[in-house]
């Protein structure tokens, strides 16, 4: 299978922090979303979305939508629950990542490293959204070490993905003592890889 | 199980709509989230996001994110693909929905319902996002009868909730007739709801 990906991606990353985990092969093909190769003809008609990651099967069938691919992906391994209510919880956590996470993080991160100027309002009223995010993941985790169950699941592969260097888009996670400790934790488990590692070629 | 709700909502729908297709039992609670009802200690105890759609088990067990609540009450009906692959899928338009179509659809009509005088800048740039979306679902739709398969899933439920009432955001669906013939087919299914029917008491 073919992985279209951007290495400073969190939501690529955590495709390919997913792949290492469980010892997937892929081939790993550069996407510059900064030159506009996600909206060409070629790629749209991989991903209509027009954004990485994007997945493509061996028998040409193609998968978007970073949360959905890692569920493909992870499908009967240890990273996802079998019971059911358990496996609902950690949908719920990837589903809340999309809508109140990441578009305030990752968005923030991306205005820092290359939009400042332009975009300084709407970095302003994203930073509260971000933080109130990490307060409720802070809350979380103070009685927990992983947000479903009581082992890494795909939902702290999501979180983990923005959350980890949410220092970028300008938080300061000194106040969310829970969320640095599972921090910790999860990079600590065996086959972590960083956000810019590329599959061994 | 309670379910608490909001009737107009289109997140809580896709709940109610899927309780009706398999015929469950719940208890249906109205929140009013003009009145700051999700925003009370009480509500944040059942729900940290400060939400509705909220679904409470009878053990006190709790649930958040429409998609979530859905992918909880619909597994192993007919309404989830058992293929991997298609399930997948079937997951990814349901990330999509929350990522890209909800925030624009779904915002833009609580805008024109609600705040239209303070928030017109806002509504002005939701607009193009919302057709984007509907003109991404409209290609798709070409040659398709349901989102994945050929069946209805979990898929069209997420994605009609908002699709269906687009119009009350400003949005002309005259120009996507596939988007139009599949509100048509959805409708028609037995058991089918409107938005607003609570279940019967
Ligand atoms: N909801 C999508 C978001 C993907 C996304 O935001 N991709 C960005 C890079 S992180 C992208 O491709 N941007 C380029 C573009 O939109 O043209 C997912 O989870 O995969
Ligand atoms: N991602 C959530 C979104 C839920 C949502 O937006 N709920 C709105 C009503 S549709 C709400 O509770 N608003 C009140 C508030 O935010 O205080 C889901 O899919 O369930």
């Amino acid at each position: 299978m073919r992985l279209y990906d951007y290495l400073p991606s969190g939501n690529s990353y955590k495709v390919r922090w997913v792949a290492a985990h469980l010892g997937l092969d892929y081939t790993h093909i550069d996407v510059d979303i900064h030159k506009g190769d996600t909206q060409t003809a070629e790629f749209l008609a991989l991903n209509p979305a027009g954004q990485i990651p994007l997945l493509a099967l061996d028998d040409g069938k193609t998968l978007a939508e970073s949360n959905a691919i890692i569920c493909y992906l992870a499908d009967g391994s240890d990273l996802v629950p079998t019971d059911s209510y358990a496996h609902a919880k950690m949908l719920q956590w990837q589903f809340w990542e999309q809508y109140r996470h990441e578009p305030a993080i990752a968005v923030a991160r991306y205005i820092c490293n290359y939009d400042r100027e332009t975009r300084a309002d709407e970095l302003a009223q994203l930073m509260p959204k971000g933080d109130a995010a990490l307060a409720m993941m802070d809350a979380h985790l103070k009685e927990r070490d992983w947000f479903v169950g009581d082992r890494c699941s795909l939902a702290d592969v999501s979180l983990y993905a923005y959350t980890h260097v949410a220092d970028e888009g300008g938080f300061d996670l000194s106040a969310y003592s829970s969320v640095q400790a599972w921090l910790t934790r999860f990079s600590a488990q065996d086959n972590h890889i960083a956000i810019t590692d590329k599959p061994a070629a």
